[in-house]
Parts: structure tokens; sequence; C-alpha cells
């Protein structure tokens, strides 16, 4: 990815595993030096690094720096319920031993599966598009190129236009729209409950989304509000498209209902205002239907559900 | 309405108009005095004063304390495009040569037809209750009652819950939420991409919204979002009821496709957060069409679409 017009990835290993912190961004680029196991399980969950790809590769480093591999583990695997990906990888470096060059090939394959997703998803892309996004599904979330954001890099030249979800309670679209900025990418920042309206005014042609697991039946867990879109797109007669790299799918999981959904801290909600409503519910994730899915972009082509 | 235990109203008359100034609640009540037509005109402008009801209560005594009456017209209905209160009291004032006593007969008016859509709709409230609301459309925005709140604070003792959409960009919710702490009504504040989760996941039982204008087809405009919460409803066989006196009917409006949608400004997006997106679009309503509508709750009874 671009970032003041210089190639850059979200993470990368220099003797320890450095991280651009995505919790200062897009108000700050700063980097966050992470030499132990403990100080990548930190970086995770309070999502100095997020998006789970790249929740994935810090893990992968984080089992390469840990001494106690089965320790590091265990430790990796409670720091986040939902990213697919970070039990694949923690997996992947056990029986690789934790070694570095492991982490490395895991690092690669993923930013080289993106750049697929990318070149496949691009296809899809008229000329002129006008493409909604929810959350942050780029490069700061898969290390480079991004998920959903890698078809929307590759048609760059294509005159697109992107709807970015601001994505409450965290953000992301914020995210999104520093990534799109660096890109010279066209785009608006909407906020959550305007994204139906302009689908209904016509001017949304595509919905691309990142997902974080997705099960047997292709249903998609993803973002707080993805099923949301998905169903608005529908009803609308908008494609809705997923893209994911293979390590998203859990076979181990039949259908959607099945998915353990995090409930993060009331604060995500209440710190943009200082009142404390009696109750906050905080649901980080939902489920969208494989019904409502038009067609997953993986690196091996579109799976339609 | 309570207010620390006091009943009150959102506007008064007290020689001058008084308002409770919204734009500083949840977190300090203050009250806003408007001792001319022009200050009345800023009021509602700047959403001192909101809602649809509250914003024809304010221009109605906006008239009465104007000298130019036909000017005073022009400019209280320049202020906003969308309630259709604002016409409906100005032009009611203006064949009432703009009396003070009119004034004060349409307030009390406003306020009975709020406490019968109260009556009339806590009826469809079984004990038990779990009800989404989206936006305020409380005493706050009707001067006493509310709308959508009426039959929820009717219902008070029938053990509900209330699902409050914090409702960006403004997170009118926020004022739902200290209206129903002030009632002590049960709820929980949701970011409004978390409505459909609790949808699909079977904790909402029903969903009650305000209006800010209703064509004679029976499509809704209302708050940007409530299209979005409509379908979801809808798609999860939930019943969605619109709650409204019978003065935001606009029978010059064949359909929701011909009522002019307001954009406000980008800075009611970008406040929360410190920074810039190149673009940033901010529709402030959407129209709901007829169809995902269950029934419309107003003062003479309840209207399926």
């Amino acid at each position: 990815m671009l970032v003041e017009g210089k190639e850059m990835r979200s993470l990368w290993w220099d003797d320890t595993l450095k991280l651009i912190d995505q919790r200062k961004l897009p108000f700050q680029l700063k980097i966050f030096e992470a030499s132990s196991v403990e100080k990548v399980a930190y970086a995770i969950k309070k999502m100095v690094v997020r998006g789970a790809p790249a929740i994935g590769c810090a893990a992968a480093y984080g089992m390469a720096l840990a001494e106690d591999k089965e320790k590091a583990a265990r430790m990796l695997k409670r720091t986040r319920p939902t990213a697919h990906d970070l039990f694949y990888a923690v997996d992947y470096m056990t029986e690789n031993e934790g070694r570095i060059e492991a982490a490395h090939r895991y690092v690669e394959d993923i930013v080289e599966k993106c750049r697929k997703i990318g070149e496949i998803g691009e296809k899809l892309i008229k000329h002129g598009s006008r493409i909604l996004t929810h959350c942050n599904a780029g490069a700061l979330a898969t290390v480079d190129w991004g998920t959903a954001l890698a078809p929307i890099r590759m048609a760059k030249d294509k005159e697109i236009f992107v709807w970015v979800d601001e994505t409450r309670p965290r953000l992301q679209g914020l995210l999104t729209s520093w990534e799109l900025k660096q890109e010279g990418i066209k785009h608006a920042v909407i906020a959550d409950n305007a994204a139906g309206y302009f689908m209904k005014e016509g001017e949304v042609d595509m919905v691309i989304v990142g997902a974080d697991r997705i099960a047997s039946n292709y249903d998609v867990a993803n973002k707080i509000g993805t099923y949301e879109k998905a169903v608005l797109a529908k009803e609308n007669g908008i494609p809705f498209y997923v893209a994911a790299p293979i390590s998203t799918f859990d076979e181990s999981i039949s259908d959607g209902k099945k998915i353990k959904i995090e409930e993060r801290d009331a604060e995500e909600v209440t710190k943009i205002f200082d009142y404390l409503p009696p109750e906050i519910r905080n649901p980080a994730f939902d489920i969208t239907p494989a019904e409502y899915i038009t067609g997953i972009i993986t690196e091996k082509g579109i799976i339609k559900p």
C-alpha cells in the first residue's frame, strides 16, 4: 500500500515485530513495537492490529517470538474470538515449530493471496462503478493489498467512487478513507444509517466487504452492521460481494448460528459522547446468511453460495 | 414528561418563548430564550428545538412574536425543509393573524394529540415487549408525551425494554435515553449497526418510530436510517409502527420520492472525529416506503398502509 507516496505494509519483521498502530490512524502514523509474544497478544487484544488476516500474521510472528510455544498458542488464541485466521495461523506455526521462516512464509502467502483476490475481484468492477464498503478490509487489515480493498485498488483507473460507511462503534471507515486517500481513490464517508438511503437512490452499484470467519454453508461473520447492509443490498438488487482468503473458511462450523459473537466494552460506544446510558450493548460482529451474498471473492476464484 | 422528578415540557410560553436547549442534552439541562421571530428561526435551524411537532409549536410562537407576519412566515418556512408541521403551523398562524392565543391553542392541541397517540399505541404493546426506536420522537420532539415514545411511556408498567439506536450523525438516541432514564424505563443504547443484529437474534418484538412528513400513499420521511431499520424489521417479521399526528400527513405529496431530502453540514458527521475525509455526505432523512410499515399510529386511530 502507499503511505505518503511510499510502499509500506501494515506490519513487518525488523528483528522484532513492527506494526502501524491502527488505534492512532487516521490522525497519526505511529509504529508499535512488539518484542515478545505478550506484546503481540496485547496488540491483538487492544486492536493495535486488527482485521482477520493481519491478526493472523501478527500471531504468526508472536509464535516465532515465544520461547514456550504451547503457552504462546494458548495466550494468542485467547485474545479475540472471531477471526478464524488467528487460530489458523497459530496452528500453522505449531506445526512448523514456531520458526521465524514459517512466519515469513505465512505472511508472504497472505500478501500473495490478497493480490490474487484483487486480480480476480477487479474483473467484477465496471468502469465508473460506485462501490460501498463497510469497516476496513484494506491493507491495514491484511498486511498489504487488503481483501475488499484489493479489487478496488486494482480498479483505480476505472474512475470508480467508493462509499465508505464510517462503521460505528470503532469508526474503522476512517481507516478505509485514509487508505483510499493515500491511493488517490475518490470516496465519501457516510454515517452507517445513510448506506440504505444511497442504495435506494440508485447511487450504489455494488458492495464489497471483508470477512472474519466463513462457515461451511457460506454464512459470513464480519463487523457489526454487515448483515444490515447485505439485507439492504438484496432489497435494492445490488450485488453484495465478500472478499476473503480461503483461510477465513472454517469447515468445522456448519452455519453462522454456531459462530460465537464477541461483545466488546461499552466504552467503545460511549467514548465519543460524554454520557453514560444505563446500559450499552456492543456486539462487535454479526452474521450475514449466505442467501444475501452474491459471491465470495477468494484467491482461488469466486465462490457463489 | 418527567425531568428530575418534576413535570416539564420541552418548550413553553413565559412572556417570551422558552425552550430546553436540545443541543446541550443529555449533558446539561439549559434553557434557551427566544424573544423574537429571528431567534425562533435560529433555534429551529440550529436544532435548539428539533422533532417535527416541536418545530411546529416553536414556529407558532415565532409567528406570535413577529410584527410583520408575512415576513415572519417566509423566514420560518426557510429554516428546515422536511418537517411538515412547520409549514402547517405557520399557515395556521397566518389564518389566525398570528395571535398568541392561537399559538397556545396549537400547542395544547399537539400535546393532546400526542397523549391520544400514546393511548392508542399502548394497546399494541404486550407485557414484556422489547421495543426498538430510532432517533428521538419523545417529549423533547413534541412538547410533551412524544409520538413514538408516548405509547412506550404509557406502557411503562408492562415491564418493557427499549432498544435505543444511538442515531448517528447527531446521536439523538441519547435524547431518547435521557427521557427514558427520567421515566425509569429500562433500555440499552446500541450502535445503529447493531439494530439488525438484535432483530435477527430475536431480541426485538416491535419497532416504533416517529415521522417528519407522510405522503398521501403513506411513505414516511423520517431521520436517516429509518428506512434501513424498516427493511430489516420486515425481513425479520417484526411489526414496524410509525407514530405521528395527522398534521404530519402532507396530502399535496403523492409519494415519498417527491419529498425533498435535506442534506446537512459535513461537520455533523466529522465533529466526533478530528479527521477530514475528502468528502462527507450527510442526508438527514430518508423515505420508508409504505410497504414496510405495519401501521401508522395517529391520534385518530391506527392507519394500515
